[in-house]
């Protein structure tokens, strides 16, 4: 049960996110512009971070949903999300990737832990200025997100059905359709 | 000197807003939402929370200047602040906001680290959800903002006169107020 009491039975920041409007239109807004604005980055590739910190965080809800934004956007799908999280050096990504997902763990540990090295390295293997920054803002942004959901004691679905679900409003709509209220596809 | 080529010497979070405006607007947004729009905590408590977590993540920039904001909006100044720091338990505050200070020093060490007693020992207090809501967020924010500036190695002047300089503009304008070039006051 969560240590408030929210106005619906919506699991992780989506009753968060219906209970304080003042702070959901922020929050919305920035992780549509970190995850789904324009990027050299793909939005499969934003997702993985996000997902990927957020296992590192042990937050079940925003491990599960980003996952399945992930994957559904991700060639190879939830293979790749598990093989991560499993082991970066060994993951089928590309080179830019790991060193952008080393970056993200580093920051997920704090903001100190990145080093010039993985910096240098990342940008070796063809990373710009701008995606490296993007990435320690998501590694960051969700460094939040994370303790926003799990800090106030929300409920996470177990399995990966409802993330699944929700990822096709999601991957279509962008995250302010989090807070539609939506029927499943006819 | 910073990890990417930033357009200013301007120090901590500021160069960065600079760099990306497309993210400066909703992290300025939810600065401005949680510290400052109307609340049944002051902004002096809103600021305290967040120069205690930033205290918390090493974050030398967003501990040195909220730590101002906050002294220019509390009674009993920076002594509030450092006291805070340094014991909780004796800090001159009120029974709510010691109860606050726990969960918000409980969100940075981890989500899932804030416990029944804790939020159940704030509400005792006086907290009501929504000061629980909200401190449960700014202190998630401020593990953000603090992973973002350190992240990306930004620098931070070493002692308090500049952060104090910076207090007048942010506690008489709000958070858009730092990417105003800005003379001193004459």
């Amino acid at each position: 049960m969560a240590h408030i009491q929210l106005p619906t039975e919506d699991p992780g920041i989506i009753g968060l996110l219906r209970y304080r409007p003042e702070t959901a239109g922020p929050l919305t807004d920035l992780a549509n512009v970190l995850l789904r604005s324009d990027s050299s980055l793909s939005r499969g590739e934003r997702e993985l971070i996000a997902a990927h910190v957020s296992g590192l965080n042990e937050c079940n809800f925003c491990a599960g949903s980003h996952g399945a934004f992930a994957a559904a956007q991700l060639e190879g799908g939830w293979d790749v999300v598990d093989a991560v999280d499993a082991d970066l050096s060994t993951a089928p990504v590309s080179a830019k990737m790991r060193g952008l997902l080393a970056i993200a763990a580093s920051v997920q540990a704090g903001g100190k832990s990145v080093t010039s090295a993985q910096v240098e390295a990342a940008r070796a293997a063809g990373a710009t200025d701008v995606e490296i920054h993007d990435t320690v803002l998501i590694a960051a942004a969700f460094c939040m997100y994370n303790r926003y959901v799990d800090g106030l004691g929300t409920w996470a679905p177990p399995d990966r059905e409802m993330y699944t679900q929700m990822a096709g409003a999601i991957v279509e709509h962008g995250y302010s359709a989090a807070l539609q209220d939506s029927e499943p596809p006819a």
